[in-house]
């Protein structure tokens, strides 16, 4: 599963990409900057495309326990109900009057039948009862299996965050000039063996059908075995560049974006994770250098200062 | 672990592809629609081919539930026929009078007590009783413990799903013609680093003897990094390919199977994902196209119509 | 992760492969049937090589459920001895008389504990028999909380097995002959994507200090993309390989040793799943070749009979 | 996810390897022993790189059960308090007379509830109680249910160990000298495919502002399919080599760091596994080479003695 850096000249266009040659009619992007793509499938079977699990898996903690909640107050209610519904005199030991105390009642001792804490202060008497709290304390310890399930789904997923740039910049390099960000990793996780893919796709003329042209960008260099602090991605703009010659008003016209992908090994939870974004044409600053991020450090480690990461100098090109 | 996608000559034959050379006799396909193959393996020891875990895993959810329920029940009335054995008097504050109801009241202490929800009410009184109820409450913990092993299993496990068209086509291409289908991703998991390989199955000749031939296909494009929408494979029928210069009638008699396998990764589970399935002669559709899937869209996104993905629109050929 | 087959010559020599230039001293091997290696590390630090996850997950179920059922026992033995250390009169609810029947009681209000069951007619009176119960309680949710997270990963890990023909044939192949042997997967998981590697170790001379070469054999076909039924694995012995004009009895007095390592992804379960063994000097029969193991068949499927896999005939050469 | 082994000229540098061009203004390493990186990434947002679950996972056992220990007490000794505040009146069958038995009985009962063991001889009485009572025996269960899975998370991480000889020798090798250390297996668990890639820091000059150079070093032999018992991984130093002609003070005053990184498949566990460590020139021996750890074997297997692992001889050179 390497990715694929191979250059491309501007011959080798992608036909489709997967985003087919309709995109370029309006001034969008085709990557969102939290990496997800910015398409729209209609008429896909709903229940087809459900995963309730992904669903539970993916949504914020706040929502899942609130989901959590209310389910198990849901449940509640409908044993409850069925309590009631075959008399609560099925019931021993309860102690309410009124029929909304003894629904209370019934409640609760659903609540302790669910959990499987059974106090045996209510409990029930009869067939019934027995059969119904035989039933919802076997449902009650499946669910809690299943939430045991999610809650370690949840852990385990791969977390890595990847720190982008906010500006992608076009710098001075050796002799030309190169397009550049940089990226850092946002968590404590070791990541390794991080691989990174440029692939610009610029529109070919001002004309409303013209089409995209898709460019794997060859990169300085496209992998790094180690990944403790920062790195920026140099793409110098040569001659084999789809860039090369290229004006910033050029650049706006033909409505650039970059998309980056990055794949790498997390070290610590021993998976791949990837990692998406793009740059628009007006996220790229001209004439510009990123700051200096590493600091002297009075320990005997290499240190850098984060808060300069984003950071980015204006310098004239010497050309 | 990539898919080798090698381009074969006609002297470049798979000697057997773990199908053998016997697969020829009847017009019988190999690979399933689903994916599954289509042989059968006999005199295969019984239980070393069992795998009970796969099984409980794949079944329907349906199944899954029935399966737990009756295990649930059964153990039940195991436990509970053992309360009678040892007499039901070892068990205090029983209702029953009847030996039926007795043997209830043994079956929800049973369930009460497999389940740890341990109300009281009904309880072990001397030594076996409370030996077996011990027994039984780890029983059930273990068991219940094997459940969320197996919910978690079943959850977890790749569920991406690949749509395929529901035919192939003979399409114009170019200056010559191409064998074309398109996929999609039907569930909303995103798909990263689709790899595809499409084998061709031909008879030599009409002779009922004669073997097949397996040729790797030369496709357009065997790969692509981001699948958000659909994705047309497409394989040029020029001088390379084995589909050169033969007709539908050929195609027919050659009995002629294409075999799709595709690998992903699934970046929402990070999972590596395969799907399989193949197009029997009778699949393909000579001079169509494949109708357009792409949608104007009001908002700022770029949509597709999935209800046309298996649209095909008849052409003439050009030559 | 991909299998390395390069066809080495007999210069390439590895210089030690893990094992050391020592091991053929004696006619002994160094990949056992089952895959593991003939090997043994003496003075490793003792607790650094134990691994007690490893040895729960790998021993058998009988094995494991008979750990699980004492540690059970020993535990409950030992929270029995604690009540009766602070006075068994902090339990409540005991009938016990003899001391004997008073330390039974303990134990089973400990087994009523430590599963959660609490049916409350035994219980806790006073600080420390509740203190000493609370632990409990925790300490046998946590124990029950190992115990599944084992039986899941007991479960979860691959099972995949391959089926190796008892003997390795020297057969006639084309116009010379060929080292075969044959695999089938013995299990209904489907595995895709089946690479082999065979290594030939092989002495140099009859000399008992001579040294071992190592010979990465060069396949017919080294991967296959499907297994659903059978592969026979092919080595020609051509002038390329270290096989070439080697007789009978010279193989034997090389004490020549073939190591197969298969490396496949398992489709069912989304895991790469490896599986070695070897053909040593003895387990190679010459002139034969495999029963046709392929039968015609009712169904519109391809079948085969397993109960041939290991069958051989006998065969001339041709030379 | 192959490394990339690519032998480099002293002109293909690296430009930053994600440690910046800063690293050499001081003699300190890299990588720690450990395989850590040494570095400091400051202003990093705390709530970003923090990772409960990672911190959960990779504490030490003890860490990890003080830590479930205290997290039981603080939620008992919470709910408890909340049983105080709307009057221990509330719970029937507690036998406290003054407060703190009271609070006491409330914190047992809280005990018996989240665990729930629910014996019922303390039980709720009335709403607000029976309220509690319901949420904190559903917060026992989600409680338990994630130390379920991080129980497991925890046994099931990768946790192979690679044994690294404390130095790294220049030994004679054939006409010429080469670098070499020795790696083991410290673990039971069976590594296959085993890939290791050596890279050299070197300083320029002995300017304190010279820069840091990168060689990934040519190996003898970069991967073993087997890992049975050690391996001395071999960089000759030919003309090649950016250690060719450097004598052990001009190394020393280089401040070099070789950092190793090893790749393997835990067979055991279906996993790939990473290690990583360095040597600084201090811990380089010129002119060694490691003790024989084969020993003769009484039984039929190959042996070798783990003692004499870190085991070196002085040697003369040759030349």
């Amino acid at each position: 599963m390497k990715l694929k850096n191979r250059q491309t000249t501007p011959e080798d266009e992608f036909r489709d990409l997967g985003f087919g040659s309709k995109i370029s009619s309006q001034r969008k992007r085709m990557v969102n900057k939290d990496g997800s793509f910015n398409v729209e499938r209609r008429s896909l079977p709903f229940f087809e495309s459900l995963s309730i699990y992904h669903s539970l898996l993916s949504m914020s903690w706040l929502k899942f326990n609130l989901v959590v909640l209310l389910a198990y107050i849901v449940v509640n209610l409908f044993f409850a109900s069925l309590y009631m519904l075959i008399g609560v005199n099925h019931l021993g030991g309860i102690s309410g009057v009124t029929t909304f105390e003894k629904f209370l009642d019934a409640f609760f001792f659903s609540g302790q039948t669910i959990t499987t804490v059974g106090y045996g202060v209510i409990h029930p008497v009869g067939f019934w009862a027995s059969l119904i709290s035989l039933v919802e304390s076997m449902a009650g310890l499946l669910g809690f299996a299943l939430a045991t399930g999610l809650l370690y789904g949840r852990f385990s997923r791969p977390n890595a965050k990847i720190l982008y740039s906010k500006k992608a910049i076009i710098a001075p390099y050796k002799e030309i000039t190169a397009f550049e960000f940089r990226i850092a990793n946002a968590r404590k996780n070791q990541l390794i063996e991080v691989e990174v893919q440029v692939t610009a796709s610029i529109k070919e003329s001002k004309d409303i059908n013209s089409k995209r042209k898709f460019y794997v960008l060859n990169l300085e260099r496209n992998l790094i075995n180690f990944f403790p602090l920062t790195w920026t991605i140099v793409h110098p703009i040569d001659e084999n560049s789809p860039l090369y010659g290229v004006s910033e008003t050029e650049l706006i016209d033909s409505e650039a974006e970059f998309i980056i992908m990055i794949k790498a090994f997390d070290d610590t939870f021993s998976q791949s994770v990837h990692s998406r974004t793009s740059y628009l044409y007006h996220e790229i600053v001209w004439g510009a250098k990123f700051q200096n991020i590493y600091v002297e450090s009075e320990l005997n480690v290499t240190a850098v200062d984060m808060s300069k990461f984003h950071g980015i100098d204006k310098v004239g090109f010497l050309a």
